[in-house]
């Protein structure tokens, strides 16, 4: 597959510079394709059908599949579910923290991740890694696990910065358990996360999937509580909700996905050129050296993820909405002072030089 | 709107008898068509501008009104889930319980209610309800309530036996909170959902939407902690997690729900016809009957919901499988020695003689 057929595979970017896949990526044709087909039997055919529930039980057994292999974990560990924000919840509600015990996280993190560790009850302490050096992050966060730490909620590629955490380094340090958000990661840089306890996908940014879809990764489902439990979990239960669970972290799925919504991250996952990952991080440094060059205040230092983030004397909304009326879509931060561009394998160099010559001309 | 015409909007009902509703409504052309315009706009346009975000926002609101208005609430208070078990879940985990506490249920509720309430933590007290005449309903449930009892969570409609539960008098007689699951009242019978603490509301089942799309009812938002936050739950939020919640029931808004799925749930309440209720009833009240007639040991009384529910003999699923050979959709319920027909507004007499034929020749 060429650059060019990868890039023609997505129709918003006939018009759009479209550098936003870090809220939501592009859809391919053969994504939609997979979401109207689905979608058009479902009409003809009905949504209540035993076919039609097997043929959905078969499309989550291939999808887990397919993202189970993408982040080089057992199939059987991957619970399918709407979102980050999700696998964050179910984590964080599993554990059964309360207001004695501590969690540590980052300034830089999503509100999908610190929300469910606020929502925990537990304490939660926050390493200051925004304003820092990326090679700092590491020591800021062990400074804020202590004796009460029950577990380090971080994501793989921060989204305010786009700068990695070194995951492995801190999983050699902690003798608590790591939740990994990587919304920013899967599908932008390769992940193996089966050197974690717990690990995030979303379906609807880099994997270019539709929304909402995702993943969750459990290395020890049997140590986690089923806190969320819905249909999906269980292999039989009792009148009074007591239930024998599904294997391995299929007790975890939470959420009913359409079948058009599965068949079509299938769809998005197989499309994807196996030179994504070296395409993109070439084109994110291209991104950044270019901004660098147009004299703009770049945060996000070389050879990290495929974000890149500068900040902007004045209000970044007004910018990226003025961007917009421009076809170059890219994302403010709030409350950072931050705007941020997303490079996809799809990215191109046009794209890059439309951002620089967008913001030059503010 | 004629019957007919309500009818043809539906284009399973022009091959199949769809009797499931209780399980998963049929979509109309209007929803399909909603539903695809959106997702035409998404493949063109991105899913990351500012002018998307803004559609979404929009939609949200609008079918929040549409839901609210539907049960007789306001619609500040009407939180947009994704299934009646996430409404159930949001309210479980958000009270906090121990197992010091009682919540008490029926034995004839669904996993998605029945499942939240054991992973509560609380101990469970199970009312015998099923193969129990209705009006006995309300004392069996009263008799488990006690003083450890911290909620009371039913269906409206029992969704194995189609009863309704006489939920004002059971309101009338209790001190603690009333959680209702309107999975299978919500669009099937009048609802009026004030007059309870939580009342949840499903999407894909008889309003005929787009799965998965559902709503939670919560009478008092800032008694019930916002334990599972999503981006949508907060108005403002500090580094650790710590936010200020949205108003009233919108800080409960859990999941993502796509611009096509709102839209089309949109469309499927504003192509209902007035006179929905009416004609459910009846046409349940003919299958109900035609059953009794054809010698099947029918467990449904006269005058409840939109469901019939009957013994069968043997192995329920076979029949299920069976009937779907020729085009006649119902539910088996797993575990129960149950079949069971929905019969909507939509339902023909004819629906009705080819379920008594397919089942005759058995």
């Amino acid at each position: 597959m060429t650059f060019e057929e990868a890039r023609a595979a997505f129709p918003v970017l006939e018009r759009y510079a479209y550098l936003n896949a870090g809220s939501v990526g592009p859809l391919s044709r053969a994504t939609s394709d997979a979401m109207a087909a689905a979608e058009r039997d479902e009409l003809e055919h009905g949504r209540g059908t035993w076919r039609y529930i097997t043929s959905m039980l078969e499309a989550r057994a291939k999808l887990r599949a397919s993202l189970a292999s993408l982040i080089e974990v057992e199939a059987e560990l991957l619970s399918l579910t709407t979102s980050t924000s999700e696998g964050c919840r179910i984590v964080l509600a599993g554990l059964g923290l309360t207001a004695e015990d501590e969690v540590v996280t980052t300034d830089a993190e999503h509100f999908g991740l610190t929300g469910a560790l606020h929502a925990s009850g537990a304490r939660v302490r926050v390493a200051k890694v925004r304003d820092r050096p990326a090679d700092q992050a590491l020591d800021a966060i062990l400074a804020q696990v202590g004796p009460r730490t029950k577990l380090v909620g971080v994501s793989h590629v921060l989204w305010l910065t786009g700068h990695i955490v070194p995951l492995e380094e801190l999983r050699d340090a902690l003798s608590v358990p790591l939740l990994v958000d990587g919304a920013q990661s899967v599908g932008a840089i390769p992940v193996d996360a089966s050197a974690f306890d717990f690990y995030t996908v979303s379906g609807q940014k880099w994997l270019c999937g539709p929304a909402p879809t995702g993943g969750l990764y459990v290395r020890d489902p049997e140590r986690l509580a089923v806190a969320l439990p819905s249909y999906f979990s269980q292999a039989g239960y009792d009148p009074d909700g007591a239930f024998e669970p599904q294997p391995g972290a299929l007790r975890f799925d939470a959420t009913w996905i359409p079948v058009g919504f599965l068949d079509g991250l299938q769809a998005a996952i197989d499309g994807a050129p196996d030179w994504r990952y070296d395409r993109a991080r070439e084109t994110t440094e291209l991104c950044r050296r270019r901004l660098v060059e147009g004299g703009f205040d770049v945060v996000t230092e070389p050879g990290h993820g495929t974000l890149v983030s500068w900040r902007w004397p004045g209000e970044p909304k007004e910018v990226a909405e003025a961007l917009a009326r421009g076809d170059v879509i890219i994302r403010d931060l709030p409350g950072t002072g931050l705007l941020r561009a997303s490079c996809g394998y799809w990215t191109s160099e046009e794209d890059i030089d439309r951002l620089v010559a967008g913001l030059s001309a503010l």
